[in-house]
Formats: C-alpha cells, sequence, structure tokens
C-alpha cells in the first residue's frame, strides 16, 4: 500500500510538470500569434497584452525548475525517469525564450506604427509565423506521446521555415533599396521575420530534448537550425 | 573509508563538470572574439574555424548532460547539490547558444567580404565584442567563486552593452540612408551586432544561475535583459 501510494504522488507530481508544460506552450504560442497580428494590424493594445503576459512565462518556468528539483530529491529517480525531469527543465527554458520573442516582436509595433507594413510583407510575416506555430503546437503534441519518429519528423521541417525566412529577407531588403524611407520599417520587420525563425528553431530544440527523452540518444544527422539568410551576398539580394 | 571514498568520487564528478563548463567558457569566448576578428579583417579561414570548432561545444554540452544525468542517479544528491548540477546543464546550454552566436557572425563574413565593413562601423563592432567577451569572462570567473553578490553585479552591467548595441543600430541605419548600395552588407552587420549584444544577455542569464546555485532564489528586480533599440521608430533614427 505504501508503495503503491508512493508512485501515485510520484505520477502526479510527474503529472504536474507536464501540465505546466503544456500551459506554458499554449500561452507561447497566443502570445506569438498575437505579437505578428498586432504588428500586421497596428494593435498597441494588444501588443501591451503580449509585453505583460511575458512575466506569467517567466513564473512558469521558475516553477516548473523549482518542482523539478523538489520531485528528483524527494523521489530520486534512475536514469529513465531523470531524463525525462530533465528534460522537461530544457522544453520549459525552449518555451521562455519562445515567450521572449513575441514580446519582442511586441515591442516593435510601436517603433513601425507610423508607417505602417506593406501589405505583400504582412502576408509574408503572416504565413511565416503560421509555419512557425504550427511547428510548436505539433512538437508540444508530439511531447504528449513522446513519439521519438514523430519528433525526428518535426524536426526535419524546420527547413520550410528557414527557406521562408530567406525569401521575405530577400524581400525585405529589396523594400529598402528600392525606398531608403522603408528603412527603419524594414529593420525592425527583418527582426521580426528572425524572431518568427527561431520559435521554428526552439521547436527544433523541442523535438530533439523529445527525442532524447524517448531514446536516451541525440538524433543523427546535421541539425537544420541555421537559415541560409546568413549565405546572401550584395549579388544575391 | 568508503563513505570518504564515495564523497571524494561525488567530488570529483562535480569537480568534472566543473572544468568542463570552464573549457566550453573558454571555446565559446574565444570562438566570438574570433568571429568577429574574421568579420572586420575579412578572413574567411579563420571564419571558417569558428563554424568548425561550433560541434565542441555542442558534444561538450551533451558529455555535460549525460554525466550530470548519471551523478544525479548515483549519487542522489539533496535540494543544494541538485541546484548546482541544474545550474550546470543550464550554464552548459548558455554557452552552446554563444558557440551558435559566434558561428552566425562567422558565416556572414563571406557575405560581406565583397563590399568590407567601414572603419568606423568595425571599431563599433570591435568595441562591443570586447564589452560582452568581458561579461562572459568575468561571470564564468564569478562562477568558479560562487559569489551571488558578484553575480548581481555583472548582470546590471548587461546595460552598457545594450545602450552601446543601440547606438550601433542608429549608425547602422544612417550608413543605409546614406546609400542603398550599403544595405545588404549593413543588414548583415545589424545581424552581427545583434549576436554580440546576446551574448551579453547570455552572460546575464550565467549571472541569474549562479545567484540561484549560491541562494536557491532568483535576483530581484526586473532584469535587464532587453536592448531599446526595438522602440526606435523613423522619427528616433
Amino acid at each position: 500500500m505504501v508503495s503503491t501510494h508512493i508512485l501515485s504522488a510520484y505520477d502526479e507530481e510527474l503529472k504536474y510538470l507536464n501540465r505546466r508544460i503544456s500551459e506554458m506552450g499554449g500561452l507561447a504560442e497566443q502570445m506569438c500569434g498575437d505579437a505578428v497580428r498586432a504588428l500586421v494590424n497596428s494593435d498597441s493594445a494588444l501588443a501591451q497584452k503580449v509585453i505583460s503576459d511575458d512575466v506569467i512565462l517567466d513564473h512558469a518556468e521558475r516553477d516548473i525548475q523549482d518542482k523539478a528539483i523538489v520531485t528528483i530529491a524527494k523521489r530520486q529517480p534512475m536514469a529513465a525517469d531523470l531524463r525525462e525531469i530533465i528534460g522537461t527543465l530544457r522544453i520549459a527554458a525552449d518555451l521562455e525564450r519562445v515567450g521572449d520573442l513575441g514580446k519582442n516582436t511586441a515591442k516593435r509595433v510601436l517603433a513601425v506604427q507610423g508607417t505602417g507594413v506593406p501589405r505583400k510583407l504582412a502576408r509574408g510575416l503572416e504565413h511565416l509565423s503560421e509555419l512557425a506555430l504550427v511547428q510548436l503546437k505539433d512538437v508540444l503534441d508530439v511531447f504528449a506521446n513522446r513519439s521519438a519518429e514523430k519528433a525526428e519528423i518535426i524536426r526535419q521541417r524546420d527547413e520550410e521555415i528557414d527557406a521562408m525566412y530567406t525569401s521575405l529577407f530577400r524581400e525585405l531588403l529589396t523594400y529598402m533599396m528600392e525606398d531608403p524611407r522603408n528603412i527603419t520599417t524594414c529593420t525592425h520587420l527583418l527582426f521580426c521575420a528572425k524572431n518568427i525563425e527561431r520559435i521554428g528553431d526552439h521547436a527544433t530544440n523541442i523535438a530533439e530534448t523529445i527525442y532524447y527523452i524517448a531514446t536516451g540518444a541525440q538524433p543523427e544527422g546535421e541539425r537544420p537550425k541555421d537559415d541560409t539568410s546568413n549565405m546572401l551576398g550584395s549579388a544575391g539580394t
């Protein structure tokens, strides 16, 4: 009886950590979606909400870390269970960073408000953001199922986001070259696009962590983490 | 005798983790310094070295994670010791990201090679990089001493880096506006400057982790993590 009781209390603690990760994921997704909506609609009230929501994610990450340490100290789990808890800490850190990226995008809403975002660029940013948020949502679903194969599929999909980011990068440079008055706005949009691309990188990190939790190994092959815009010289743009 | 033996094996394991962190820190610092040198001197061989060194940091982070899990499973440490090991994992993750930032800067060396980096901008980047690398070096020294007060001092110093980054951001926009032929190069330099500013953020993260290891609490007060360039509208540049 006693050992069943202890086991079930331990299960409750693991469930608590998983639920907190899922809450963090939901909020991080919403913040990033709202930040892009605020940007393309010049909605400074929505931007302000994203900025103030970030503190919730920061607290959630600290809570997960504190609870994880208490769980490890009390339950003294063996390697596979430890991997799960350590993996949870890594995922919480990635989600906290995703929130920071949403917040940074939201902060740029005021900076571009005077000029507005050209329609074609707005569509590009929205599309990039949809792709990144699908990656984030899917990887959180995979976390719930702990599937190493599905984690690997998501990891490979990051290349699509990188390709779209590189194309948006080119387009933004073209806008700047056409009219120097676009430079300030387009520079902020470049950083927004980079923020969104980095959300995809964090989804990739989370996929790698899930693979590690499930198998105890790191996924093989070069990780498709960096975009290719950093290769574009003057001739290439 | 037996318990002394166990204690000393445990100490050896903690020392191993600390030594690995210090090695990672040294390599991350060197990569970031080399990346900026490669950028301002158009030294593509040095850039290539930085790019290929990154894999060493990736492996070191994985090694630290694997060893930390084995240490926790074998030694079943209590809360304060666990905090130290979990803190070590966080610091390893920050240093791995610093290496990524050095690598990203190095990749841009080829992109700007045709045009070269204007002397004044090169000086600005070098200065920003010196500040960020001093932060990184100092925070790694503080890690060796575990001083919460010194960690707090380093955390506050990040504002200086942010202010210098914002000033470089303005200067880069001015160059672009003066001559649209500068746009591609200056955009790459903007991302390089942002990479360097983010090295300062990671030093701040590490300072917060050291504070947490030493005290079990998070440092108080708003963390000075974001720069202010995202507030600059067209009128402000």
